[in-house]
């Protein structure tokens, strides 16, 4: 019996609509562990250090929840992890593409590991960690979208690269 | 913490895309209520014990499986059942669209429960049970596609309805 | 320059989505022309004259909005009524292939008309007339997601069915 | 090595899309069967002479071209006319959700036959028989989406339905 | 009331299919303008004088059109030219997904700011500006795809880039 | 009449899902030529003679099949071939929005050049070269998704890669 469930991203950074799935994957599992991926060959806006502090600072409060770093095949990390269940959150078609493409091939390296899907709130339908990052890079604002602290990391993300 | 997850669907008739969702969700929750639809506006295929008799019998072997009929919300039955997970498969692109929308108006509904899914296995993704009946009423062979018992069903009514 | 719009559908009942699209399109048009589609071949909800009595009363105070009721052609309706400009809401996928097709449709009707959409607001974007009226027909409450009068009449109506 | 190409469907009635869908498939193949499918739970708004009357009239010129009728399996039916290629024209999203089922249950009900697919131009891309007829019945002018023989048929059936 | 709208866009180069839309938008609207998105990041093909020379030309006879850049968000720039409407043109489904997500993030950003969408007519259905400079840069005639000047100006600098 | 197929793409691997579309298109052409998409400006896993080699060695037995490479506009290279049929593999939804475009355009710069498509089995349906080199690059077992060949070569590119 699986009672723990690995939400896998890039956090890059967390926004409102990652905390609504994990707030509503905590109804369905005893333990989420907030899985970082670490893609070398991706040059991120915040470092994984900064985005960890930027997690564990939004999530003050909810217990059951592991935040984590992996490399490699998400499987194997599963495994290593003694879980089976992988969690998404499928927000518009073009996320339903790709997580079926990963969910399959996922599914070609262990049968034994299960995606399972929550649909994002429709809030948070239409609103990536990409849209956020060029909305704030242009100065919009973007409080309701993200955290507080993200909030305030972007803007000062932003203000130092404009000094530049 | 929820242990059982609800189901639902016509199941008219179940098929092996069924049953490997089924089977899949085993390995998620400990208890998969199969919670048949009564939809008196519809004139479905099988009647509602036909339908139990064909999972019943399809699903032999497997603990855990409780079969169950429903009518009006499905999260009045979650609240009966006293769980608060629902699954679903998705398949194509248009189950997407509808799977969505139900979901969000089961949330708007009732907020603590929550939807859930599964992709269906690749082999399973364009077949549905309307386009099986599809073909076995034209005489075509739905082997593999379905369990045994159902197949000969099929058989049985399609032949029965071209004697009349 | 065209300075009304006509924003055309079944309305049966209005709900929110549709009060937002209107209020919406107030800030991009002088007048709009909410016109109902009467259309032999099906059987409403509601009749049209329970529509229009919901509209009205679901939009005491907006000024500038005229409620009618056409049959025919759209695109003749809008010659009628010296206007070029049909407006309609985009929601979900679903949608967006129906009013193509019928936009183009449209077009090759009469180029001198232009369809145009707005999107609808993201509450309401996996929302339609339909799946409220299936909710309310088993008991859900639908409040928030039409307005006080239509929540009502919505009420009385599947009240009356329970006793017949 | 397959030289003839099954073109099934409706033809209800046949539109300058399908004339187009058969005249390329011209230049790929030596002969094309037009294949009207005779589903006898449906009803038409042509009847399969006169929608056979009416292809004839529209491909007056065209060789390689047969005009037939079939029932049951679509696969049963290539086999009997000793092809192995089903061709089918595709339009927009929705048509290529429903043909890739199609093509997979039929590769399933026989593995010796192959779908294969053109893109309608884009003329006919938002075009169907079904569209036509809506805008036919309310007296909008098709010309130019259908050929002259259609064109003058739907005026005839929609100026007796109003009669009636 | 408002009688600019605003359409924002790269228009490396100008199209017809963005033609269409203007003069299509000239039919709803008193004034266009033609904000070109002046993006530091991207390499686009023509500067954005040649830009703005292009459309220019292509528009010759066209009154109550104006050209003009845009740095920034795009709510601010309206705000700026004092008018409330954004016009987009939509063409296939990945402009759709794209396009909302857009929309719903300017709205979020400035609710006052309306997006409002044309459909594409068929011809220019699945033209983008950046298949139209692949298809030149190998060669290819893309006369009828884009103004004439455009053409001219796509083979000078097609030509070119083969001397280098 | 034609007889041979084009069957262009990057083939950087070729997969199991090509040589499926290769096995089902000689059951409707009598030859088909291969044509690997030379593009300066990528920089693919493999080059054009390692492509060739694992093309080859896959296809072994496989009379009628022709290996090719193209640079520029695919319809002067079908020209060039003497053959007027573009063959397509199509298999998700992605695909589809993609190959419309590239048909249609092909179609505007040589209209007797006819774009077909077969669509991809179920289960190549959501592999694709790419999402193969992914996770072949973290160590995961893609056998049974490419042929032995390329199962081999992609173990032997990224050894090399991880020693670097």
């Amino acid at each position: 019996m699986s009672k723990t469930a690995i939400y896998p991203g890039t956090f890059d950074p967390i926004t409102n609509g990652h905390l609504s799935i994990i707030r509503r994957a905590l109804q369905v599992f005893e333990n989420i562990i907030i899985a970082i991926l670490h893609n070398p060959q991706k040059t991120p806006l915040f470092s994984i250090d900064e985005r960890i502090y930027m997690i564990k600072h939004a999530l003050k409060g909810e217990k059951n929840v592991e935040i984590d770093t992996f490399e490699g095949l998400l499987v194997d990390y599963a495994v290593k992890k003694k879980t089976n269940v992988i969690l998404r959150g499928l927000r518009a078609l073009s996320d339903f593409e790709y997580e079926f493409q990963l969910a399959l091939m996922n599914r070609k390296l262990n049968r034994d590991v299960q995606s399972i899907f929550l649909t994002t709130d429709y809030k948070w339908f239409y609103t990536s960690s990409t849209i956020i990052k060029e909305a704030a890079s242009l100065g919009g604002d973007v409080s309701g979208l993200v955290p507080y602290i993200v909030n305030r990391k972007l803007k000062e993300k932003f203000r130092q690269s404009k000094k530049t």
